[in-house]
């Protein structure tokens, strides 16, 4: 048991005072005011709050594991994350999800995870594993499933796919909440969306858009992660009123946002979704708060987005000082600035301000990259003539869209060759999950003047992606990749280089610093070999996600996204 | 049972959406989020948010009963006061409190009483009782009594008086929050004043006072009353800042509010303290809302400090749309107009957007006024010369402090005139509790230029005052008074007009428009008499508040509010 005074933030009552804090077992005991005087004060310098929790983040994304995701958390005040194992399940399936379970078990921080309900994203392409309703049953069973995840596959639940229906009524059967994503889906098909209570969305670009979801009762997840950037379009306001066709149909709230710009009570949670190595180290909600706030955001309501909101929806026992609650607290050097001093989950210092006071233990690296080594011919595309005119992806820096782009290109003893003057390249998906066909396209966007760059990570089946200007090189990145078990790479007659992620071919055991020092050195020679995409392993990794329109390429060929359907690579 | 579907303000997570409720005895049985389509709507046309709770208030300033303050207040969306009846308690002791409370309980709403810890107010006044530190036990006994009430003698605590502190320590014992009232008590003096637990404090008029209180464990209420408005002076910020010493000393809070701007934690509560009932007709915290938005605060921290604050601090069932609270709640059109539609009270209708929905019964009115009729000479004072030089009240319109003045004036027959060139007019308090005795003086600004104004409404003692250019008008306005078993009057010899009060001499039993009407009624002819006043009773009534500096008067004398201490009329 301890017991001692600090200046407290009490989310419940929105304010600031001091307060004596009993913790026992790591619950709060007791949160009593106190009156400080002129020569005596409190025992803690700063203020303390409740720690911050994310509300929807897949760690993958930030290429570590859950432990050693959590000693990077800490240090920006982070306690507790709503996390959805969907990468590593696209790999490995139930298995892979509870690895991470058992290594998140490990360390003291709190992974609340969440049963991912779309594996395989889609069917046209391979996947390391399924996850059918039964699976998803036997995961919402386990203590550490506190929901069903983001429900992605929005036109099989409109559609009334029996086998998504039959997950979504699991939810309920267990009493667990279910994340929705549902980008740009709006009117009839919202409604029909939601009908089996789906109850958050992360996906809400303007704000007429979150409005529709608010006003028919999702609760309404603004993201700040590196992938995307929601904060700007919902908080600024400015865009999508004049979208609004009959103003007097959306209802009482719609008066409170658009006539006074009263918009506190439409946002509930702030979450990261993604969050890259390299983004990560600089900060996490501590940041997006602060953010918030330069929005015009109320500081108290910010942070009740990351507190108390997150902690009242999912059940958690933790997000408020108040007694009962688990000891979660942060110790900041002001609301202003931010500072994180110290970090105590459970009433256990787990970062002093210098230092993480846990390790993070080590996840045993099975290898899940099940792929013969490439060679030069299987990145060809042969063509019988001098010319041909072909379809071409072209990538937009920082976005998942991509646009339809067609290009004629010159042929080299029968193969198709790359274009540097049209800066059309060669990419291709290497199945890793024993089948060791090959898919190969074209793509424009990238800039590479020579060499090639791959990567194991490759939403949302994680399949080999490569894109490069010689056959030879592709086959030399992608064998790269192979040989360290995952992982990204980069070739060219310059240097050789590339970051193991034996974890699924996602993560790696290594800390974040270690992580978004060899991801910074591999951006450093892509741009050297004339990239200028400010991400470009992370924007070929979306090449391969059909589910986001207009042309993407899976390991089973070029995808079109609008039609949802393959199209050839060579038109003619 | 009763259950609907309505968009509710959550003021816990700080977010509206659309919920089923289920009310079961007056209590919420299920808060449960919903999903609303396209072609359905909820059932409740409107936004439905708890029902406002006012912290701090005297029902009696409104000059109506507390059932008649309920008919008044459901209308506003008030559906709970935490009430202090101190000026009852002054005229009647424990019986004015018991008929208070006895009145309260006889109509639907929430009215927490707390017991006066402050009568009298000063031993340099006759009141109408004492309250010792065993009456104050047994109010706070009971059930009805949430909390002592505001301690008003700052002197007394921090000197140590003993029966001050035999009532402090009787609050802990029966676990209830002790509220302040310490005007500018700063350093180490509020160090002592705060020592006892005092928790709340009504009487910050700027923001560096309320800091000060703040950093050493107060809530802060911002007043918005009839008799102060204190928001200004809080939400603006401007001032104060350049008055810090050693704004170090001041802590973290200090660089939030005052770099930065963050002040949201800063406040509590907002309350009214004194409600006027030409005021009161026209709103109550429904437009305090609205008022701290113009100022700059969040909608949603402005609600949450009337309605899960108070509940929060004074351990009310009540404040929030929760499962397990009473269903106290408010259907407003919008949170930008919140025109309040409909109120409930633990579940039932009280107000239907046009008519409230329950009668007031009558409080059995016993005279109070034990005095005798009185002739002009008891208005008169003496000097033997023709003229004299003597010290006047100078009274500032809209506040409670006074200017100490002098005068020379003019004798006829050996009795002191008023002067109308000087506006000096004559002042007097009335003992009404036996003794008959009558206390003269002289006051400058209130514009007079013929007639009497009296009163039974006289701080904190409430003896009959009276300003007037005559004895003989005086007496008059007096006798009116007396047979009116008190109440407001006007005398001259154009008109007389009164309002009977004859509840303890401060309420009666009409309604709220009714006593408005004729309070306007008796504005209207004060200043066809010359006074320019904006509230000419309510000022006159402060004169007699010994503890407000700088000089005033009690039914004793002419008091020195400097020295604390009595002091003459006569100069020479």
């Amino acid at each position: 048991m301890m017991s001692f005074t600090a200046y407290i933030l009490d989310v419940v009552s929105d304010t600031v005072y001091p307060a004596r804090i009993t913790i026992e077992n790591g619950i709060y005991k007791e949160v009593s005011p106190i009156t400080v005087n002129e020569r005596t004060t409190v025992d803690v310098d700063g203020l303390m709050i409740p720690g911050f929790i994310d509300s929807h983040i897949h760690i993958e994304s930030s290429m570590i594991t859950p432990a050693q995701f959590a000693r990077i958390a800490v240090r920006h005040g982070t306690t507790g994350v709503v996390c959805d194992p969907h990468e590593i399940a696209n790999v490995m399936g139930i298995y892979g999800v509870e690895a991470m379970i058992e290594n998140a078990k490990q360390v003291p921080f709190n992974f609340y995870f969440t049963a991912p309900s779309c594996v395989p994203a889609t069917v046209f392409e391979t996947s390391g594993a399924t996850l059918n309703a039964d699976d998803v049953e036997y995961l919402l069973k386990k203590d550490e499933i506190v929901a069903l995840a983001e429900m992605m596959n929005f036109p099989g639940v409109i559609n009334g796919d029996e086998e998504v229906h039959r997950k979504l009524k699991l939810a309920h059967v267990y009493g667990k909440p279910i994340d929705g994503h549902a980008p740009l889906v709006s009117r009839e098909d919202l409604d029909k969306y939601l009908e089996p209570g789906i109850s958050t969305d992360h996906e809400c670009s303007n704000v007429l858009e979150a409005l529709e979801k608010k006003l028919k009762g999702v609760k309404i997840m603004v993201r700040d992660g590196s992938s995307a950037m929601d904060m700007e379009g919902l908080f600024n306001m400015g865009e999508g009123k004049s979208n609004i066709e009959n103003p007097e149909q959306l209802g009482l709230i719609y008066r409170d946002v658009f006539e006074s710009k009263i918009y506190s009570p439409l946002f509930d949670f702030i979450v990261s979704d993604d969050k890259h190595p390299d983004d990560l180290i600089k900060g996490h909600l501590n940041l997006s708060i602060k953010k918030a706030v330069g929005f015009g955001i109320d500081i108290l309501k910010a942070i009740n987005m990351v507190t108390i909101n997150p902690a009242y929806h999912y059940n958690l026992n933790c997000g408020a000082i108040v007694e009962g609650a688990q000891a979660d607290y942060v110790i900041v050097d002001s609301l202003t600035d931010l500072n994180i001093q110290k970090t105590y989950i459970g009433g256990e210092c787990v970062f002093d301000g210098e230092n993480v006071l846990f390790d993070a233990p080590e996840v045993e690296a099975h290898n899940t990259i099940n792929a013969s080594k490439k060679t030069p011919d299987d990145f060809d595309i042969h063509y019988d003539g001098k010319e041909c005119e072909v379809n071409v992806i072209e990538c937009i820096d920082g976005d998942l869209l991509t646009k339809k782009a067609t290009a004629k290109l010159k042929t080299k003893n029968g193969v198709v060759q790359a274009d540097l003057i049209q800066d059309v390249l060669k990419i291709a998906v290497v199945e890793r999950y024993g089948g060791n066909t090959v898919a190969n396209a074209f793509v424009k966007g990238f800039g590479l003047k020579k060499g090639a760059i791959a990567s194991s990570v490759a939403h949302d089946s994680h399949n080999i992606i490569v894109v490069g200007y010689t056959s030879e090189e592709m086959a030399q990145a992608v064998n790269q990749v192979i040989d360290n078990m995952g992982g990204i790479a980069i070739y060219s007659e310059d240097f050789i280089e590339s970051l193991p992620l034996p974890i699924a071919g996602l993560m790696s055991n290594k800390d974040a610093f270690d992580v978004a020092e060899k991801v910074a050195t591999l951006h450093d020679m892509a741009a050297a070999l004339g990239c200028q995409l400010k991400s470009p392993f992370m924007t070929m990794a979306f090449m391969a996600l059909l589910v986001i329109p207009s042309i993407k390429i899976s390991d089973k060929g070029l995808f079109d996204g609008d039609a949802f359907e393959f199209m050839d690579v060579i038109i003619n």
